[in-house]
């Protein structure tokens, strides 16, 4: 079973840490996993993209072209990262940025992921993390106890509880809807 | 002109954070990059290492095969991961960790990095800063604005002059050596 994952942007939402958090996760459960960013002439207009994959076996090609699991947290990720897209991906949008998603998909999932961020934490930077939760309750790609040692493990001392209440809020967000 | 680099070594050296820094820097100097991390059974020894390429040019693969610059910051992460190196590479070794690097290369450059940024920043978590100035001043690769403007963008609020620190401490190790 190998999982592809695609987390898009703008720069400063996190989503590199995300794409790290989720491999680091992967390991923990005794999968492989690949973390990348590429970044082309796209990537000068402020938008942000990285990519995980997640395995039972070994990985020999590193990039994702098509994605299982593309996250889009602002409309020019969404018009930029869904064209090669299928109709198995599943599209998790954030609502208070992306209206539209060009690429096709099997599954589109609009969640407020910065709104209930700024909800349960008090800040829109732990948006990645509500992302997080959300796409791990989505997939069920790595276990629960696996992604939140691996979210504790790379958030700055002093914000660990906040990044816990974070990804809780994310597999809420996921299973309540 | 494309260059390989491998950052490898044990986790918790920064090195994911080091090899992000150079691949945003080459952005900033109007290049293609791609950084990446390649999470294999290895991995649960407590290795890491952390790929990047830059690029003239668009680039299609993103896997590193034999690194043009492979930097090891401890002795098992020189065992593990310098098998593929080649007649041409050059192999930057901390010497606080490193004493034998089996790999082949052109060029081995030893270098007290942890050591260096202990006495110039007084904490051992600056040794990747240091590491990735000497490591461009080394190669050229990227700007010096380029690298100093990305590095200040990476790194916590409030640590950014011990960051420019670091940076020229690395820059100077290898300018003085």
């Amino acid at each position: 079973m190998t999982h592809n994952f695609r987390f898009s942007g703008t720069g400063g939402q996190g989503l590199i840490t995300a794409g790290i958090i989720l491999a680091e996760a992967a390991i923990l459960d005794g999968k492989e996993a690949v973390q990348s960013q590429s970044y082309g002439p796209e990537a000068r207009g402020g938008s942000s993209k990285a990519e995980v994959i997640v395995s039972d076996e070994t990985i020999y090609f590193g990039r994702v072209t098509c994605p299982d699991v593309l996250l889009v947290m602002s409309q020019e990720a969404a018009d930029k990262y869904s064209g090669d897209t299928n109709e198995h991906s599943i599209i998790v949008t954030d609502t208070l940025f992306v209206k539209d998603v060009p690429g096709r998909c099997g599954e589109r999932v609009d969640l407020p992921i910065t709104h209930a961020a700024v909800e349960a934490c008090g800040k829109t930077l732990f948006a990645n993390i509500v992302a997080v939760g959300a796409i791990t309750a989505l997939t069920g790609c790595v276990s629960d106890e696996a992604i939140e040692k691996a979210v504790l493990a790379r958030v700055p001392k002093g914000t660990e509880e906040a990044n816990k209440k974070a990804l809780q809020t994310g597999i809420a967000l996921v299973k309540n809807r």
